[in-house]
């Protein structure tokens, strides 16, 4: 992600991201409801503090959208049966060491915490804040230490670029010119860091605690399927004429492959239950139009500028790729496909108990 | 604090924090072991996971120094007592919003952990950091969440600026010359911070918990005491020269004092006895040489520099303090002063069971 909050910042550039969080608040409320109301575990029941982890935060005004309504939820549902002493919050944000943390505690936490005056009304309010570096791959919080967990849009993120991938060509990520052995790679990663993600957040999660995640997936069973590869095809269409143009190297081409996996919903199915954990509550589809980005290709392609740009420039160096003529050059094409077709980011929430 | 990792930075100029916590180590050392061995509470004894607090941690190569004294102390007990089990560690970081985590999360935890891996030497050891982001004048962690709290270097720094210290002239910090008004004003002030700091405390530090601060102080009972308030007065002293050169006005040196008290043996003892909630286990006070700061007067004033240059700027404006004149001036008077007298930092440590 671009961090900061400048015009390419994430911070600027997440209308989509979180479109989806607003699509899910249904889910993120009951899921929350059963948390304080339905759990027969006394953890939570007589916890005097609550903690929620938000993993793979990022920086921007979506850093903090569920911690908001974590905190508002559960004092609605404290005061309506009669607890007057509402339970201190914990809400410990949680983003690769590179995330831009400076900000969030600068300019998002003290509004995050003047809106929680205004919106909660209790100067008694505890909410602490904190950030927690390192990969959801691991371990990142003490043993069932957690009342609930929420990430949205990061879990399509590999923890690496698979091995094996090298013949993929010009493609960037699985394209319909992809051969099987490398789809096959992609999968297999995405089996070995799900289940990893699952593992460690089961050790940290305690008994009757709640996760909702949402990630980028298919409708399709099939990998290749353009749904989820589209929007990296246009990227690849631009880098591709930069390499006609002499501007980068072909080979360097070659060896730039995007770190993601949006799995079908079966393929997260399948691995929930191998994994053992978890029990799944609600595992279901929705989409989003491109147009919810903002209305049109432009926006979609600084969107995705703002989440692929530290990738494209650890890869072919920042002197080629933060300049203005390739921004433009991208832009021009996903403004031009967004215009022929409703493609569409598919999001898939989903929850246990 | 100068954040960042350059020349002028706090991280390149603490090298006299440094020491002050090296000559601490065994009063945390024996802390740390009372925790452990001679707790009464189960909450200590039965815990899977020990939390531990740095409060005003800054950025550098000091942040995480006590955090592995603890993991080494506890590794060592728990292995000499038979315990295979290490518990899971948590570090909770904690500054004012504007300290620079991302540097942390970026340079030092990574080399946290690769020494921790050389030094405890076990692949299962579990070490969560955090950072948490706030002033310690207010609460910052869960009810009862913290096993050990450590503090060195900071809780000298006042929560604001007193009231009623505008008639202190020239002077920057208590002087010479100041009115004894001024004098009450800074330590009322004082008294209240830092009775709000023990109060914040006793919520967060669970039974049996232990607690080590070390802050700068003095000597003598009288707070205009040279000891405390020269180095002070070496910056007022350059000041002043930049007010006769019309580089800077009278009014803005006038308006300018530091949010600092340096309280003596007796004041620290008082206040704790006086909010009740912790009971003192040692109180002691220790000299530190200025030759500790690097050898010379230049290095302590490089060291003054990355403390107080954001307080500088935010007053003065940064055209006007971030000149290569300022520096210098301030450099070669300190290096003389220093040339003259034996001056030293003061610190005491102690903590509580």
């Amino acid at each position: 992600m671009n961090g900061g909050i400048g015009e390419a910042s994430y911070a600027n550039n997440s209308l989509v991201q979180e479109k989806v969080i607003s699509m899910t608040k249904p889910i993120i409320e009951a899921a929350i409801t059963e948390l304080i109301m339905c759990s027969s575990s006394s953890m939570v029941r007589g916890a005097k503090s609550l903690c929620m982890a938000e993993l793979g935060c990022s920086t921007g005004p979506n850093t903090l959208i569920v911690a908001m309504e974590f905190v508002k939820i559960v004092s609605r549902l404290c005061r309506k049966h009669g607890h007057d002493q509402l339970p201190e919050f914990q809400i410990q944000l949680n983003d690769l060491p590179g995330n831009d943390f400076n900000s969030i505690f600068k300019s998002f936490a003290p509004s995050f915490h003047a809106q929680l005056l205004q919106e909660v009304g209790s100067s008694a309010l505890y909410c602490f804040i904190s950030g927690v570096p390192g990969s959801f791959y691991g371990r990142l919080f003490a043993a069932n230490s957690l009342h609930f967990v929420h990430s949205s849009y990061s879990l399509m993120w590999l923890s690496k670029v698979p091995e094996r991938v090298e013949i993929n060509k010009e493609n960037i990520y699985i394209g319909s010119t992809s051969p099987a052995s490398v789809i096959t790679a992609y999968y297999e990663q995405f089996q070995r860091d799900f289940s990893t993600f699952l593992r460690c957040r089961s050790e940290e999660v305690m008994c009757g605690g709640k996760m909702v995640l949402t990630l980028l997936g298919r409708r399709s069973e099939s990998a290749s399927s353009k749904e989820c590869c589209y929007i990296w095809e246009l990227l690849a269409l631009s880098l591709k004429e930069m390499v006609s143009q002499g501007l980068i190297e072909e080979e360097k081409l070659g060896s730039f492959n995007i770190p993601q996996y949006t799995p079908s919903l079966s393929e997260v199915k399948t691995e929930v239950e191998k994994e053992g954990s978890f029990t799944i509550n609600r595992l279901q589809v929705s989409e989003i139009a491109w147009a919810a980005c903002g209305g049109c290709g432009y926006n979609v392609a600084k969107c995705m500028r703002s989440v692929a740009e530290p990738l494209l420039v650890g890869h072919f160096g920042e002197l080629v790729f933060v300049t203005a003529a390739f921004v433009a050059r991208f832009l021009a094409v996903v403004a031009l496909m967004a215009g022929l077709g409703d493609r569409a980011f598919v999001a898939r929430p989903w929850w246990r108990g």
